[in-house]
């Protein structure tokens, strides 16, 4: 994970002694797993729209944050958290509106095909109560997952994400396929090729004995280093896990609630009905909640032997913020924006080439190739655009194999100006 | 799981039209999964202190959710929410002094060993990250739980959790020991049978070749039943466990935060120090807010090269409403309250024998068995009596085995007169 971004601990002497004492302080007190970003860690205090600032007043314009995604602190989204908090908090054992409400709008955003939601916290828990279902409803335990995807934490979705590195195996009945290609010049070529990979995993499958559950992925396959076009592509893979028995859960936690901008939902992009979908990131504006659609055929048996119960998914203040966000985006025309502000943004990246490399992306998540004069790619050189632009007060992060992808995924609220100011930094850096 | 208390959705008709209506809606957009409590399910609409109000303004004693432990929407909690989210809500990548201070305090009232703390959103996502330490630690993968234990229900926990029933199978290498027995008459006996079971698991482990990683259970067991006396009976299988090369779990999820009155946490009613502590529940009284404590020794490996991080774990605005709850439990004596309404509690209902079975229970977490005449669980009177007392207003569960005992655990800051007005209204019912 986390490698072209990383603040390293042995450089804390570096620092200034206030932020010294809180890296060792957290060092301490919340050991080696929390990693920071920037060769320089950010001290934020305060975020409204596409603004964040830090201890020091100085403001940063957020290219990352894909979670507070109709920008930081919205009012009317804090507004409605508070109000529920103090009215009531219970579990979802007792009759409710809100998430009853919260269901319904979210159901109507979808193919009606998807009709049941279910409540979770995490996108992890929402990928591993659909890895469940899955496997109920096939009776399979192979599942296919791209080779640097990332789907979540828990211990079954962390060994369905390659992205982890070789310290966590992936699942023995698992199989990687690779990243579907960028070729622009033979788009149609890009499902053909996936497909193929896609049919030899299954293959792979019934040679080893394994019943194919699943093909798992994310529908703009951001952590492999953001691959969203042609539009469509996907749908032949899809065919081929249907054709085997299995089925097609479509992770949603970073495409969907409008991020690709000419839909609210990735997978909408490949013409696909998914069997599931999993939520998360930004479907509480940061508040912790996810959850997932899914045919009710395919939920059935499972929901009704299994039992499945979250004490904090659906509850009526997670249902009210997750109502308050899907009004937000409607009424403030964020799809809308996230599709012109993003289309500025890509070509304004493409015409920086050849000092950069391939843009690829939809909407507001945009992703650009690093590579160097042998067109290889350029980890270091990525790192070095991170930190130059954090310095400059514009935040992106990395993705990718080699983390030299640089991952632009702002707020859906990012404006027009917002976007120039961060292409003209970036061309003066470059 | 929820057997005694469940809603039957063929009895939707006998509901009035309105509830009718949410009944349906909710099993239309929600699925099978999604169960009510009670005969007649009950419809919240607030919260405040240990009352909760349903639609048609009736008021009810809530002796069930042990979630709102420091009172239904608590004003110090609700404000120490709105202020952060109006603020910054972002992840654990940039620095922010809020989760520092609360890591800081959480440790502070555990014994010193556990140097660590890690932050997810959920009680099975900490159980599901304790066992990939635990995992990783030991190189093991036998972990022994109890017969009607719940963990959680991440794929992973839910393998863990036999009370999930026999369509959830539980994971190959684990091992299902009995629930402590309730000895009054030879209290010292209690600690001595469940080591001897623990040790049986153990032996079978090595007969099948797994390699033991872990010992996990509630310190209450709470879903077995409530098992909580003699204090110090788990010191003996934990020392097994250990010879054996594995770690103790403490899932406190349940038994936390002050709930048992003579202990902040269960494990220290045993005067045990264990290896992981996972903690979720009442956290956030609320709030989906959940981790760990862990000695820095065992989490180090796992942590370097696991790269964990939780997008939402441990974010500013889930820190402060934590930060918040410590504060009031503290600043309002809730675990001397707990104590004390407790001991009143378990007295008041030890009285009403033999109308009541057995009372066990520490603090403000008491399980009581219904049983027939010839001393046997009876489910249906169980039920009976749940659903009697939420008539009259007031609110418990049930739980073990046979849904026999019922489940007595209010927020901690429930008053000596609504405890006594719950034992004069079961005293009428009996």
């Amino acid at each position: 994970m986390l490698k072209v971004n990383a603040f390293d601990q042995q450089q804390a002497a570096s620092l200034g002694a206030d932020q010294r004492q809180r890296v060792e302080r957290r060092a301490r007190l919340l050991g080696p797993a929390y990693q920071l970003f920037y060769d320089q860690p950010l001290h934020l205090v305060q975020g409204s729209g596409a603004t964040v600032t830090d201890h020091a007043g100085k403001r940063y314009l957020d290219l990352y944050n894909n979670v507070q995604s109709v920008g930081h602190c919205h009012p009317k989204v804090v507004a409605a958290l508070a109000a529920q908090a103090g009215q009531l908090n219970v579990h979802t054992r007792y009759l409710h509106d809100n998430v009853l409400d919260y269901a319904e709008r979210l159901l109507a955003s979808m193919p009606a095909e998807l009709g049941h939601a279910m409540f979770t916290c995490t996108g992890s828990e929402a990928n591993d109560l659909a890895l469940r279902i899955a496997c109920d409803y096939t009776g399979g335990s192979g599942v296919i997952v791209t080779e640097y995807a990332y789907h979540g934490i828990t211990q079954a979705i962390a060994a369905l994400s390659p992205s982890m590195g070789s310290y966590v195996p992936v699942a023995r009945d698992a199989r990687v396929v690779p990243a579907p290609r960028h070729l622009p010049g033979s788009p149609q070529a890009v499902g053909r090729q996936f497909a193929a990979e896609v049919r030899k995993a299954l293959a792979d499958m019934q040679r080893h004995g394994i019943k194919p559950a699943a093909l798992l992925v994310d529908t703009l396959f951001t952590s492999d280093g953001v691959f969203a076009d042609p539009a469509g592509f996907l749908a032949e893979a899809v065919a081929a896990v249907r054709a085997a028995g299995a089925v097609f859960i479509a992770d949603e936690v970073q495409p969907g609630f409008g991020r690709t901008g000419s839909h609210f939902w990735g997978f909408q992009r490949h013409g696909l009905v998914p069997d599931l979908v999993t939520l998360g990131k930004p479907m509480g504006n940061g508040h912790p909640m996810a959850g997932l659609a899914v045919k009710p055929d395919i939920l059935q048996r499972f929901a009704s032997q299994a039992a499945y119960f979250n004490t904090f998914g659906g509850n009526p203040v997670s249902a009210a913020v997750g109502l308050a966000v899907l009004e937000v985006i409607e009424e403030e025309g964020l799809m809308a924006n996230a599709e012109r502000v993003g289309a500025l943004l890509k070509a304004g990246l493409q015409s920086l080439a050849p000092a950069l490399g391939t843009v690829r992306g939809a909407g507001l998540f945009i992703g650009v190739d690093i590579v160097d004069a042998s067109g290889q790619p350029d980890t270091l050189r990525a790192r070095g655009l991170v930190n130059a632009l954090r310095d400059e007060g514009f935040l992106i992060g990395a993705a990718g194999p080699a983390s030299s992808v640089l991952k632009i995924r702002p707020p859906l609220c990012l404006r027009r100006e917002e976007a120039e100011r961060f292409l003209s930094a970036l061309a003066r850096l470059l």
